[in-house]
């Protein structure tokens, strides 16, 4: 209610519009542009920087994009960074150069998030950790997202002991090169550049990112760090298996919770039917959410909510999301529309 | 190693041969065909039966197919039942048949396998069950089998507490059906008869079978039911989700255990080395096992073994094997070489 009051507030000051950078232009920053678009965010100046110079089009408006430089953020008020992972050098190059020259930084990549003076912020979640940032706002990884933004809400309610989760994570997760990949091998085509040491087509992939401590992905360590940072709760015990399915976009979670108090399923529909951000898809006998239809949508969808026969207080939850809106690009216009 | 003296023994005496009768050629029966010609099963004389009578050919080797009929199993050692889910009819109707006239039946289908008097058999498990049949074996359901053969030594050294299971099933585990919508929908073709309520292409789909109890799916309730029975262990608190993907063949499950004893990652890929039917992948900076590369192999393979940092006698295994060898065809072939 809180950040639909905010919106709301955003939407009648008209008045004040700002100067927004939006840094890359791979799949998350197309969408960025996109979201700012819909949403009529209040854009004074719009900028777009990439490695290269290059005029873009998405959705029939064009785009001059610019190379990348520190004085291009001379009056910047707000910059969206776009990059993932692969792109970690715009980032930590010039974060620092857009908060020198004034501006405040959202960024979608893993560089700062769990740094201790950089909030980590979902807006339905913790928008009051946005209001602490030195500069830098961090957005979190797309898996987290739509788990904690369905989970946020049984968590106030009835605590929770314990988390354990598998995804099905779509190939756009990992930029375009991973639907570049599924699609080629889909249609019998030879990839030039993979972008997962396997085949995707037909296959699912246990592994996501670069393996770590006690050979967890480095995925897995995300929705265990950033959970424990986002929810201010580092005695939830969390563990994940993350694997790559071939699903274009939209990411699927099975969830499997333990709360403090017992808590009836009906409860939990009730309570996530009422939460921002939340669609409920659960007719057990007919529908719950999928990925194909998630994709384009802003929501995280949460179906098949049930309890578990042999264990009074664990239940499973099945969460879905566009991860390339909620799970990265809309979270961050979200974070922006915050400030 | 019980097992594999016995095959070496039914290798010795291949003076004695069984008259075989195979009832279907979906998907699972000709996997039942190859397992036969493949494992030199000593046949005397093969039967294979369906709806209607026809010729088919497997692998450049032609079979006659005849209208099933009760009498078609007089003088019958062994009736192989491939029938799953949508073929009920078949072993229902005809498997009393088959044990009045002398058979023993072997019932890939899941129509008897909770029945008191059918013993429920995966060779590398529980082979003595066999030996208590009145004329019917069932063999388990394929998401069953695959994670009770990688369960079970792990089971015997530490016991087991807990298990949750997230599936990632192929669309074969449908018959032929599944694996005809997925390709259709991949080449942009319309699908007539739909296997699958939703598109399978580019999706998964949180359910396999019908809702039941608890809002579990069927498939979801074998996994328990049919693991406390194989098991005869009914205080491990089982609890699942079902998922297909649009993968064509070899399921996978994220599976997270608690043992009764504390036993390290390195102690479980030594005991499930020295396992029979077991192949361990686990590199963890490498390698791991893929469904596209379990397909057409007999071994439910393993890895990402892994301890869960944040409970001691936490653990993950990624079970990966062919749903239509180990999980069905093979293992049907195994209980007939047991007997």
């Amino acid at each position: 209610m809180r950040v639909a009051a905010r919106y709301a507030y955003i939407g009648d000051l008209q008045m004040k519009r700002y100067n927004i950078a939006v840094v890359g232009v791979g799949a998350v920053g197309i969408e960025m542009l996109r979201c700012l678009r819909r949403r009529n965010f209040p854009i004074k100046e719009l900028r777009v920087f990439a490695r290269s110079s290059r005029e873009i089009e998405v959705d029939g408006q064009k785009y001059s994009v610019d190379a990348i430089s520190p004085e291009g953020f001379e009056g910047i008020d707000i910059a969206l960074f776009a990059g993932t992972e692969g792109e970690k050098g715009a980032a930590v190059a010039f974060a620092p150069e857009a908060i020198k020259r004034g501006a405040v930084v959202i960024d979608n990549g893993a560089d700062f998030r769990m740094k201790k003076d950089v909030p980590l912020v979902i807006p339905e979640v913790n928008p009051e950790d946005a209001e602490k940032h030195k500069g830098i706002i961090a957005n979190p990884n797309c898996s987290t997202i739509q788990m904690v933004v369905a989970l946020w809400p049984i968590y106030k309610k009835a605590g929770i002991k314990r988390i354990i989760a598998c995804s099905y994570q779509a190939v756009s997760g990992a930029g375009r090169g991973g639907v570049i990949q599924l699609e080629s091998e889909l249609e019998g085509k030879d990839v030039l550049e993979k972008t997962f040491a396997y085949p995707i087509a037909r296959n699912v992939i246990p592994q996501i990112g670069e393996f770590g401590d006690f050979d967890y992905t480095s995925e897995e360590w995300k929705m265990v760090n950033e959970t424990h940072k986002i929810m201010h709760d580092k005695s939830i015990k969390i563990s994940a298996t993350c694997v790559r399915v071939p699903v274009k976009t939209g990411h699927s979670e099975a969830i499997y919770l333990e709360t403090k108090k017992n808590i009836g399923a009906d409860m939990i529909r009730e309570l996530l039917v009422e939460s921002s951000g939340i669609k409920v898809i659960d007719q057990p006998l007919t529908s719950y959410p999928l990925p194909i239809e998630a994709e384009g949508k802003d929501e995280v969808f949460v179906g098949r909510i049930r309890k578990d026969p042999f264990l009074k207080n664990g239940l499973w939850l099945w969460v879905v999301s566009d991860n390339l809106l909620k799970g990265a690009a809309l979270n961050a216009i979200q974070i922006a529309e915050l400030l």
